[in-house]
């Protein structure tokens, strides 16, 4: 199986909240992580840059927190989708999640130069509340796992200051 | 009193250990945190450029993630350093430490364009392994809280792949 996500749910978000530094495929700057299904789990690709570094050799944490929340976020949007009825690709407009609480352990130095693969689990909390437990990988070892808490976006979110 | 660290502890790590995304002063694209005492608190101020956005107008769960994480890990090389009986600026090469784990949880949206305040509380869990508890302020509001336990890195950590 090649490791890429084809129909991935950040291709589905309306123009309005595809600015994500991380996930928004309108940010130019951003990282671009895409986030689809693989059977009944949710996974995203990412290669750091050289640049992505803690060390020299080894992957910046916070870009693995980062690559974490967003294939959380991305995975409760999936989830929810699916639950309604519908898949990415398929038109129909996917709910958008924040993040309510992110985790991550980090198991071992993540190496520069491999491909990341983040892979998720989804379980729903409330309907409105979805938690993902991820597990990251550099080629075949686990370097880190993580949990995100997502919500769906409130309608109020703008004004919530 | 200036939002402004004199004497960061990022300004006195090892050439070779000043390469990180979130706080290396050598790494020309990365943010550049840099953390320092505020009394018997720990601080890095920042202020997200308008790309590190998560929706128009406010700030990148994974930017804040980023923040928490490198504040923590300096936190924790201040705290160390101090115990030994120095501070920054002293010219005493401070300890690097690695995140174990790093937790955030998101209270209010970030508004984009405010001046980010980190402060951090350090405890000694164990003389190579300390707790820092964040707290993250937009202005006076305060949006986010989180955790970072680092461990003093190992001398092994570039062949613990």
């Amino acid at each position: 199986m090649k490791n890429e996500v084809v129909h991935a749910i950040q291709d589905d978000y309306p123009d309005d909240f595809a600015w994500c530094f991380g996930c928004g495929r309108l940010n130019e700057e951003g990282y671009h992580f895409r986030t689809g299904w693989l059977g009944e789990e949710t996974v995203t690709y990412y290669e750091p840059s050289t640049k992505h570094i803690a060390i020299p050799g080894f992957v910046y944490g916070g870009l693995i927190a980062s690559l974490v929340d967003c294939h959380g976020t991305g995975s409760c949007a999936l989830a929810l989708l699916r639950k309604n009825g519908f898949e990415p690709g398929s038109g129909e407009v996917p709910p958008r999640f924040v993040t309510a609480s992110l985790n991550v352990n980090y198991l071992k130095p993540t190496p520069q130069g491999k491909l990341l693969k983040a892979v998720g689990k989804v379980e729903e909390i409330h309907p409105k509340k979805w938690k993902v437990t991820v597990e990251v990988f550099a080629d075949k070892t686990l370097c880190a796992t993580g949990e995100v808490v997502g919500v769906v976006m409130p309608s109020t979110f703008a004004q919530n200051e």
